[in-house]
């Protein structure tokens, strides 16, 4: 076995932080105008643009079947929506801004005075440019979002209201990838990848995740990586419900991707377990990067983590984001557009993500052979043999990883416990693995 | 079991705060005349009130009888006591004010000079206008308790000094109140009935009892409860002596009332065991109520808890009180009157105490009868069915409900863990059991 | 069993503060100017001065013995050495400060320029008038150590450089002393006596615990205490060697003395398992004296104290001192001589030693023979029988230590539950079991 607990080193330098940034922005980029929702052939033409970069298995599930409390839902695919005025010009038009059209909207195809219209249109007040996005999944109905300053101009003449979607039997689609370790225990990252022209949430996920998995594709290493881009709920829930078994006895660490690219500090929701090996690796990982950043804990308010920590999974799963969704006023708006992600945000957030895996592939458990006493370290060279001087904090590593190498505390548990950053400690373990002193438990 | 967390609200319908609070006070004001001690006709007329209010059973135990480290003492019973001067007039008269007299003096009929006399008096220098209650149980003496000023102006001649009592064979009296409730555990409240006028200290406690077991009278329950008037000390030792089966199996939670009436914030002082139901309950209670509230250890320096708790029992007996014995200067004095207790103090107390019974009541466990994935809330209309924006606060409960019943949670687990009060949750643990998402678990 | 919880008076009584200060101060002073090292006839002379203190067995450990991962070196012994100018007087002279060669040096005697000797030469920059005190174990080499300015004043021309030292087959010395109590458990105490004239590291800690092994031997005590005296590192690893069993069942409490006589305030350092009742004894001692001080967690960096909470052991044995090595600036230097340590503050040393053996000694479970209730206190004389005063806080104690004495709790646990100190429990505990209400659990 010769990965041990050397940072995977691939991992890092496949990543140049500048170069990586403008992937990533590329790939929301090219996703940002489809018109996607929880079914259909938008979700689609997404998912066959991440197979492109990545070995994906898309998997439909038919309209009906049933989901543990959920049913599978009809397809919805859309052509055009627009309302026309009295003169006939489209003074909303889905071609234009797919947010314009109630996502999941059933067709219509009316005459109507703007009085009847009103109920179906929506806008943010408080927000007078921008266009909020609204879905109607599982309940049949119809609408359209526009600014407010667009609402409040429409004069009260009629309106030609026209819907082309369809609502018919079909298939959910989702994507998965699993990179197979040299173990069957799984790292499981999911994204949801449903909404349609909105940047950070979630083409920023889906971006961080395609690059995660593409850096992992071309590199060994110890877990297998599966990678899930599915509609938000449904498409979890779905899954859950196909791979019962592998959720239950596999799945060893999981993450959540959403908002990955917004200009926020990194934050980081634990698992509902709290304090699981993804928990604590997060919170090494960032309070060792020295950046601002905040730790909240399990709330079942949230993204797809809500399914991962059901009661009857109870995933180690936590959820990796930058401004938590709902927590920034262009969330679910038109605002949130190409330019409220950046390229750096992207890279950063993949960075973070890639220490986080660096760190999980190494947290191995060692122990210590020459358990009575302190070893002879100045024979082995690892420390200098004029004594008399204060000891170097790089000892430091030396002695922790010798002091608490009894077998059942991993790399991790002595890195909380000594205070010191897991990087400092790889290079001591290597080093008394390499003199005999430190032995790889068996897993 | 038609009784699940809704709110016992024929208690609180019982309770109208203002009507109450007259109440109350109206008990104390009766009480407040009779001349108690921890035994004697004193107690036993007071026993007899309240048994005018409620179905107690009023127990008497022999002197001489052993109650574990104990004897049950004499009755004491007194008609008349006096220091009359050289002129025949009465200076001091336990006719009065009840508190002239140490309480359990022996007999005296004497004629003696102001020095002799001297030592038997008792006075407090640092308020000179209040009267001291002092006790002399469990070791034969008597004694006179007079304003400082009183004390000060006594000229030096002869004195007769008569105390008209009597300390006889007889029998300890305490009254006892069981309201059956579906299950056999219980839930104990008990308060101290053996000091003579004094209001706070604990006529307070015996209205506050007295009130809550009128309206648990009143109403079903599922918690047995049982309330003991008792004299301080000897009192709960008796009881526990004459049954202590039923304290070591079926007292789940219980409370000492003490100081209910006067205006200091609500003080609770914690079980011996400090973190039992009864403990999180009222922390719990106190803090949803937003009043300002103090909450300290358990000591073994206290009223009656000091019994319950004692390492043979070590019951789930906390303290309620307000402003705690001993940390007012009205404390053991003629200034602890009907005056230093307010109706809307005793309410607030009842108040108080009945929203600890009511989520003691309540404190169930359910099981999430759909735990894989997030069951479809939308289609049985317990969240708005149009999606994208932010989630309301209620809906939170409904989420934390289902996402920690696993059967191990107790409401109040999860209102803890939430951080959401009792009350929200009630809601939601309704509306899920009526829903078919959520089934109370078997006892 | 008489000892229960009465303070060792002889402990006390036997440490006058003043003259045991003069005492240790001497101590250090006679041992200062011997040359010692990790073996040879410095450190057997300083093991014979103790011995004329102390019942001290005498151990050598042949060179080439295996302990454990260590191989006893060759026993050092040095005669002279010097550096001598071209014009042939000594401008380094060993005899005059035996810190001018480095420890442990290999004999040398050559000729040779100043830009051949430079690398041999030690100084410290920062503090140009100190000598600095190296050592060469386990590397086969030689140096001296001189003032920096000297070092800047030497010339260039040609040295006469010889060090008069051997290397050669021997053995290891080290002293210990057991003195035997009533129990078989033991408390270590160990010091390193192989530092040359350095006052506070560690002649401060063999002259502390030199007096207080004195002090044990005329006085009767529960635990068996055995004091090692060895040279740093190899000693305490050839004693664990060669006691295993002894080190793994009977040390119940340990603490190694260094650093005790300096002007800084003590410091103590848990042990590996960080509340062991030695961990916790010293913190409430040094609570309860008021001084300022301070504890840290347990680090593999330190003294001994390495040795024996190494992973095989997990001894419970912390440290104490004053300033940590190697956190003032003269530590390891001549600046760390006879001025630098305080009679004051070895005594202080000694007697906050005295308080720690005094605690755990009386470290004892206890048993509440009446736990139903609480017993009544008053007939027994314990509290004053006129009622109605609030309770005395000496009285605390007696209610605490009924309360809590369940045969579980140790008068350490109760002291730290009822945040009252050890000394006003022994109090209360000698008082219960005189009248029969506590009784002294078996061990």
């Amino acid at each position: 076995m010769d990965l041990q607990v050397r940072r995977l080193s691939n991992l890092r330098s496949l990543v140049d932080a500048e170069s990586t940034g403008s992937d990533l922005i590329e790939l929301v980029r090219e996703l940002f105008p489809i018109c996607r929702s929880i079914t259909g052939d938008g979700l689609r033409q997404s998912l066959a643009k991440v197979a492109e970069l990545l070995p994906l298995t898309i998997h439909e599930v038919a309209t009906g079947t049933e989901v543990f409390d959920w049913t599978v839902p009809k397809e919805w695919n859309i052509r055009d929506a627009y309302i026309k005025d009295a003169a006939g010009s489209r003074v909303v038009d889905f071609l234009q801004c797919n947010l314009h059209v109630v996502n999941y909207s059933a067709p219509v195809n009316a005459r109507m005075s703007l009085k009847e219209l009103r109920p179906h249109l929506h806008a943010l007040p408080e927000h007078p440019d921008w266009i909020p996005y609204r879905t109607s999944y599982y309940a049949e109905s119809w609408g359209f979002c526009l600014p407010q300053r667009q609402l409040e101009s429409l004069s009260d003449g009629e309106y030609e209201v026209v819907i082309d979607s369809s609502l018919q039997d079909g298939s959910l689609s989702y994507g998965e990838c699993v990179l197979p370790g040299q173990i069957d225990d799984e790292f499981l990252i999911s994204v949801h990848i449903c909404h349609p022209s909105l940047a950070n949430d979630n083409l920023s996920g889906v971006a961080v995740a395609t690059a995660l998995a593409r850096v992992l594709a071309s590199t060994s290493h110890r877990y297998t990586y599966r990678f899930l881009f599915v509609p938000g709920t449904i498409g979890p829930i779905a899954w859950l419900s196909r791979n019962q078994a592998a959720a239950a006895h596999r799945v060893k660490h999981g993450l959540v991707l959403a908002c990955a690219g917004d200009r926020g500090n990194i934050n980081y929701k634990r698992s509902r377990r709290l304090s699981a090996d993804i928990d604590r690796a997060v919170e090494h990982v960032l309070r060792s990067k020295g950046a601002p950043f905040e730790i909240r804990d399990f709330s079942p308010y949230g993204y797809d983590e809500r399914q991962y920590c059901s009661p009857g999974f109870n995933l180690p799963v936590g959820s990796l984001r930058r401004t938590p969704h709902g927590e920034y006023p262009e969330y679910h708006t038109s605002a949130d557009n190409l330019e409220f992600v950046s390229a750096g945000h992207l890279a950063d957030s993949l960075t973070t993500l890639l220490e986080v895996v660096d760190l999980i592939e190494s947290d191995l458990r060692f122990i210590n052979l020459s358990p009575m006493g302190e070893p002879q370290l100045g024979r082995r060279g690892l420390i200098g043999s004029v004594g008399g001087k204060a000891a170097k904090s790089d000892q430091l590593a030396l002695l922790w990883v010798l002091n608490l190498s009894d077998g059942n505390a991993s790399v991790l548990d002595i890195a909380e416990r000594s205070r010191l950053s897991f990087d400092q400690l790889r290079g001591a373990i290597e080093a008394l693995t390499a003199c005999g002193l430190l032995e790889r438990m068996p897993e």
